[in-house]
């Protein structure tokens, strides 16, 4: 099966619910025989998605390109990440042209560009490289407005209740 | 690997996100080797994720028990339905006491509370037997107030922009 049409979706918002629905849609995707370049942004350390996903290898790619020690740090990221950026769109727009994937997930692209790690425009221009048949799916906070303009779906995780607000850390295998 | 502590999590709202985020939180629990069990209400016909997860069987399993027919028909559901939403609470119940599962997602059951299958007491009462180590997993529009209450993370998926509002159709792979 293929997609007849592909559109733009994002997963903005301060809510819980972005990247893992963005893996649920690829996991629903596979079931249908579609398959999905997940591109992982600022998680270089594996996320637990990371080992599941490799299980469905068939329908699932993931790969992570950059990192996100800096903003820790509170500095602007270095030349090194930048440079893991680059090659990450390289791989994208790659994956565009040779149309063995039906869905391409650009995940915490959002947070990317926040975090000064690329520039909106360049996501753009990546954007408008999309062929008519992909879906093309973007999670992160803080989506600029020109990226809202350009979607087809938006969906705002809304935070109304969290416990990270009452002292709960992040724990493995559920935010991790 | 268990959870030290288990929550209680409901995705709601408008918007498109809220099943696929509940699956992917189980593919990111699978990768810590924690199980799952997906009891989906009003799905009986099969989503793309059911045969994607059956290939991750050791990790997670994903049972559908009653249909949606009544609500096109605008009609209360009937004895039918209603019987299979018992026979799913008890199986619930019963991964409760067996504690074979780490993660319990309940997808669609605010729909389902909506559709008069059953009503808000009785999942409020399902929820009190909770063991504290299992993860709680609620989906669906229209959550009560009185389960928000009880609940540690709510978070509200909502629609910012659709492709539904100009026309276009559910999508095999996409939307089911």
């Amino acid at each position: 099966m293929k997609l007849e049409k592909g559109f733009i979706q994002v997963y903005t918002g301060n809510g819980k619910g972005k990247s893992t629905a963005a893996i649920g849609q690829a996991i629903r995707a596979a079931g249908h025989g579609l398959r999905t370049l997940i591109v992982q942004f600022m998680k270089e350390y594996p996320y637990g998605e990371v080992e599941t996903l490799n299980k469905l290898s068939e329908f699932i790619t993931i790969e992570q390109y950059c990192g996100d020690d800096f903003v820790l740090k509170k500095t602007l990221p270095p030349q090194s990440e930048l440079d893991k950026v680059k090659k990450a769109f390289k791989r994208i727009e790659s994956a565009f042209q040779h149309g063995e994937y039906d869905l391409v997930i650009l995940d915490e692209i959002c947070v990317s560009i926040y975090f000064k790690l690329v520039e909106t425009s360049a996501v753009i221009e990546l954007i408008q490289k999309k062929p008519e048949h992909i879906e093309l799916i973007m999670t992160g906070r803080y989506c600029p407005q020109e990226i809202i303009e350009i979607a087809d779906l938006v969906t705002e995780m809304k935070e109304v209740k969290h416990y990270y607000s009452e002292g709960v850390l992040a724990r493995k295998g559920i935010e991790s």
